[in-house]
């Protein structure tokens, strides 16, 4: 018999839509095979799990576990550190306790990384999880982390997230040497900030397939695997990027049901856009992996609708299948070795 | 009888395609009833005005003044010190000297920077000249500043940025009352780095209709006007949308041709889709004024098309006529004085 995996735990409570969009997103998820505990205040949240909307098998694979307490949206993160009972920090409890093997969270996102930082932990030797957003390019996938969990990091932070996005890029895209860049604004090494002319030394001795700086240009063109930068600016780039995307589609909706020939045409060439739009969507489900934590943590967009909500609970367990948070610990480790060899060396020369 | 305003001064050796693609973009803008001098190799350039392609009006509008030599795409910007007789070096100086009203070079960013800064020289108050891209947004256009001529500012440089946007916004796109958001990672005013929060306070004393912090989803929201930043996640920002851009147009382009469906469709939708083209073309043909100077210099790709260098020389036309630099020139000392009042009476108390 084959031993059913631990369930994942997700924060019912978080998000513009929580938690109706929450469970609505679990019950998807449950009905895919896949095992939940949604985290939350139990008389709002088992009704939502109506048996007579459910089959019984999907009924069996949600579970209700009550949490009294909320951070909200617009409450200052620190808020998590006096809610010993919020809904978000259980869900990090019970992955901690191994009664979960992931978590996930489209709530507050800056009290969801301490939740998870501080009550799951981190890998040894990873000082500052990150938070990795994933870009279409026109071969797979770019991987850009920090999204926003971390502002004002210095060189050795930087080193972690090229650790942690290589890894990343290896076992959930299946990208066998990922190609790591340093987003800059210009390709030569002199271009930059005094921080990436001094990471980019850094990145050179880690062993990874560093290519140098890369721009802004190249997060979808499939020209990088994987692209570091600080917390500030990369959230920049996923918001900047999300804003686009949906403007473009706004704009091309717009103008084809501005005249007959245009809603014709939209009406013929439908089939292909559900492809598009599938590709696109990252925009409205993408839920990023708070990389750098022992076990793994989707936070998601506070405006997530049922299906991304979904789709994070499936990315969540492919991660925890993955094993991941040993890779990046170990890889870590090693590099911490290598450094005191360094530091070795240069005492003794 | 009217006076003809000066002509506005090109970079013809700078670009990706130079000069052959400056050429025709000025001869595009000449045909348009600007005048133009193409500055640059004048044994190369002066061939590619071939009267026989030319009416005599066009052709009358368009002088050659020789340059003999290039900063090219690859030297480094500081390079442009020792080239005293660079295209983009002597562009500046027919500014300066009252022989071109504007000027305009899609070569090497921060070459042009560096000679418009020194040789035609920065308003009186202004630190930091700063690159304006203008990206769309569902009402009219959002200016964004910097995108990359200043890497690390300070908060006065931040303040600067505010009011030379106030009235790029005011001027040139007849915004009222433009306005003006910090970008950061969260509306609250707490949300940030060191500083935006330290910019945010001084934002809020410059009388302009500052609106606080906004994200990088807000820049094609038409939720804001105007958007200051460090010219690090600027140039991030705008090469990352344009990168988007043409990524999801390569995508909606590829599906619609990989089924008849599709194609029928594209096909009966090409003239909505034209419209749409022009309103995101600014991808491809925006080229940037550097704010700030004494007058007009506009900034474009490398990769700028004669399309892209009409368009930039227009642009420069109009900024030029608007007399720009003497309103944000008033409005900082006007600022200055406000500021010295300030520590006049914090030294009093």
């Amino acid at each position: 018999m084959v031993e059913r995996p631990l369930p994942i735990a997700v924060d019912a409570m978080g998000g513009d839509y929580a938690p109706r969009a929450v469970v609505d997103g679990a019950i998807e998820a449950a009905e895919g095979g896949l095992d939940v505990v949604l985290v939350g205040d139990r008389p709002r949240v088992e009704p939502m799990l109506d048996p007579s909307r459910l089959t019984p098998v999907t009924r069996q694979r949600l579970r209700v576990h009550h949490a009294a307490q909320v951070v909200t949206m617009e409450e200052r993160p620190v808020a998590i550190r006096t809610k010993q009972d919020a809904s978000v920090r259980v869900c990090a409890r019970l992955v901690r306790d191994g009664r979960a093997s992931a978590m996930v969270s489209a709530g507050n996102t800056g009290a969801a990384v301490i939740a998870a930082k501080t009550v799951i932990g981190t890998v040894p030797g990873v000082d500052r999880p990150a938070l990795a957003g994933l870009f279409p390019n026109p071969n797979n996938a770019t991987v850009v982390l920090d999204v926003g969990a971390n502002v004002g990091v210095r060189s050795q932070h930087l080193r972690e997230f090229a650790v942690m996005g290589h890894f990343y890029a290896q076992e959930i895209l299946g990208t066998p040497s990922p190609r790591v860049g340093l987003l800059s604004i210009g390709e030569e090494q002199s271009k930059g900030t005094e921080l990436t002319r001094e990471v980019f030394e850094v990145l050179q001795s880690t062993g990874l397939n560093f290519v140098g700086n890369v721009e802004g240009r190249d997060v979808f063109r499939g020209t990088v695997d994987v692209i570091v930068c600080d917390g500030f600016v990369g959230n920049v780039l996923l918001k900047t990027s999300e804003s686009l995307a949906s403007f473009l589609l706004t704009m091309v909706r717009d103008t084809l049901r501005s005249s007959w020939r245009g809603r014709l045409g939209a009406l013929l060439a439908r089939p292909a856009f559900a492809g598009f739009r599938d590709r696109i969507d990252w925009a409205e489900t993408g839920a990023a992996p708070l990389l750098g934590v022992k076990a793994g943590c989707f936070i998601g967009h506070g405006s997530s609708g049922p299906r991304a909500v979904a789709n994070a609970i499936r990315r969540a367990r492919e991660f925890a299948d993955a094993g991941l948070d040993a890779k990046i610990r170990d890889k870590i480790a090693e590099l911490h070795d290598r450094e005191k060899l360094h530091l070795h060396a240069a005492a003794d020369a």
